[in-house]
């Protein structure tokens, strides 16, 4: 929506993505490209999804009045962007920057003041809060008109009645998330970690997709399985043994597409990739038992 | 949302409206107006807010391609238009008719398949349900894109996690209401006309804004009352008194502005408008606390 409204009315005729940003920027993006609103140029991105911040720095020098759309971490493969940085070359180029900061909110610290952000936005569900709730920081040197508009609520930058019990849970989920965020990222980091090592040591040529170093998002390992007759199958096997796991990402649960950021990756197609994420509530037994269950789902 | 995707990307030259319709309805058609995407007209209406259908019609014969956009019941006076004869009306000239519902769902029967309108709407808090979700009701005969563009999620038409414990809570609400529509509407209308009833008999010279029959929307009255030095302080008097009412619509509660309803049905601005509800958790002793309140008002 920012998006949207940015690029129709301040005079933005370029933007900048990255192949692996999330669906509802790129799809975005480029309809406003499909209609002549706007050029897109897309970054260059290594096998781990790491952006190329010289080839930005040269989109930025050759087109001037750009909108910038880089997420801070991935959602399917957890691999961090330096928001700071990034944020810093797109003010020596007087560009909007726009970071989806979905996946970071409530997990990792933002220092607003300290970084060159316009629009950073969150989703209460990635951080235990309630669904269908989140919000937009819009820096207030942007002066941008409503998407929505109608009422005077939320200043009459989008009308509608409030979802008044969402916004409540929200941000008491993030005052949680606040107070407990370096024991849970440690918590949660320790998990992931112990996954990627007993993955190793019991599923024989295990690989993964994306970065898995401690500077990615300690709440997602994309791992990429061996090939197997039963790949197709994979997530359908795990969850009837219980793991909930995921193939992409979930806003595209029920439709037949592949994954947008693997094929960017250029991941081999015929490793099946399956999503873990952790939470502060999961369990070093719970990581077993999925090693368990992969392991005997190798030996069918 | 559908109104402003139906204009854009269906054809449509003209526009109908009432100059009574919910603000929101307004406000877009009057932005889609002044940016030359489409010619608004507003149907006439008369002192109690009924719509003219000669001129409607008058209105559709000299203009092809029109979207009609005319409010059930209205919000701040109640009264109601006739849905299915409209309809009749837009279907002769094959225009398409968005009917904003959100009073009465809930409160009157909707029986689609006999109600040649294209698009209808709704928000649970109209009838208990939870504050912060709705529905529309698109015809499948009209295609439109969505407007928030993104995930795949509510069969492509709206991106974005939904309010999952929301939208329970709408249709658990209003399957309670149509369990006990008829029982409802008898005793909340019995409420209505026990409060005019005791209003014509404690306060000299009071009217009313708008249809009071038993046409009208039996949850809103909307009463005119005598000018008083107290006018501007009327709602606060009766707030700290514990009566919950109001001036205009919710939607620009902490404004200044007037209501436009009020102006257009050319009430007396001398005359302090208070809007009372009811529902079916109201009691004929909270309608005579009321009174006795107003009377005391009266008598300072």
């Amino acid at each position: 929506m920012a998006i949207r409204c940015s690029i129709e009315q301040l005079g933005i005729t370029h933007a900048i993505s990255s192949p692996i940003e999330h669906h509802a920027v790129l799809h975005t993006l480029e309809d406003l490209h499909h209609n002549n609103k706007v050029k897109l140029s897309l970054v260059k991105i290594d096998n781990k999804g790491v952006v190329d911040l010289n080839h930005l720095e040269e989109l930025l020098k050759s087109n001037p009045r750009t909108f910038v759309s880089l997420m801070h971490a991935n959602n399917e493969v957890g691999t961090v962007l330096p928001l700071v940085e990034v944020g810093n070359i797109c003010a020596k180029y007087d560009a909007l920057f726009h970071s989806d900061t979905v996946q970071t909110m409530g997990h990792l610290p933002h220092n607003l003041g300290e970084t060159n952000v316009q629009f950073i936005n969150c989703a209460a569900h990635k951080f235990h809060g309630p669904k269908g709730v989140g919000f937009i920081y819009i820096n207030s040197k942007v002066k941008i008109k409503p998407f929505i508009t109608g009422g005077a609520q939320e200043r009459n930058m989008r009308g509608g009645t409030e979802n008044l019990y969402g916004i409540v849970g929200l941000a008491k989920a993030l005052e949680v998330s606040y107070t407990h965020m370096t024991e849970d990222k440690e918590k949660v980091q320790g998990l992931k970690n112990y996954m990627i090592d007993q993955l190793q040591k019991n599923i024989p040529d295990v690989q993964f997709n994306g970065d898995i170093s401690d500077d990615s998002l300690y709440t997602v390992l994309n791992v990429s399985l061996p090939p197997t007759p039963i790949a197709e199958m994979m997530l359908f096997n795990l969850d009837i043994r219980g793991i909930a796991a995921s193939g992409g990402s979930a806003c595209s649960s029920g439709s037949e597409v592949g994954s947008h950021v693997l094929t960017a990756l250029g991941t081999n197609p015929d490793r099946p990739a399956v999503r873990f994420s952790f939470s502060r509530f999961n369990t070093k037994d719970e990581v077993d038992y999925a090693i368990t269950q992969l392991v005997e789902l190798y030996k069918m």
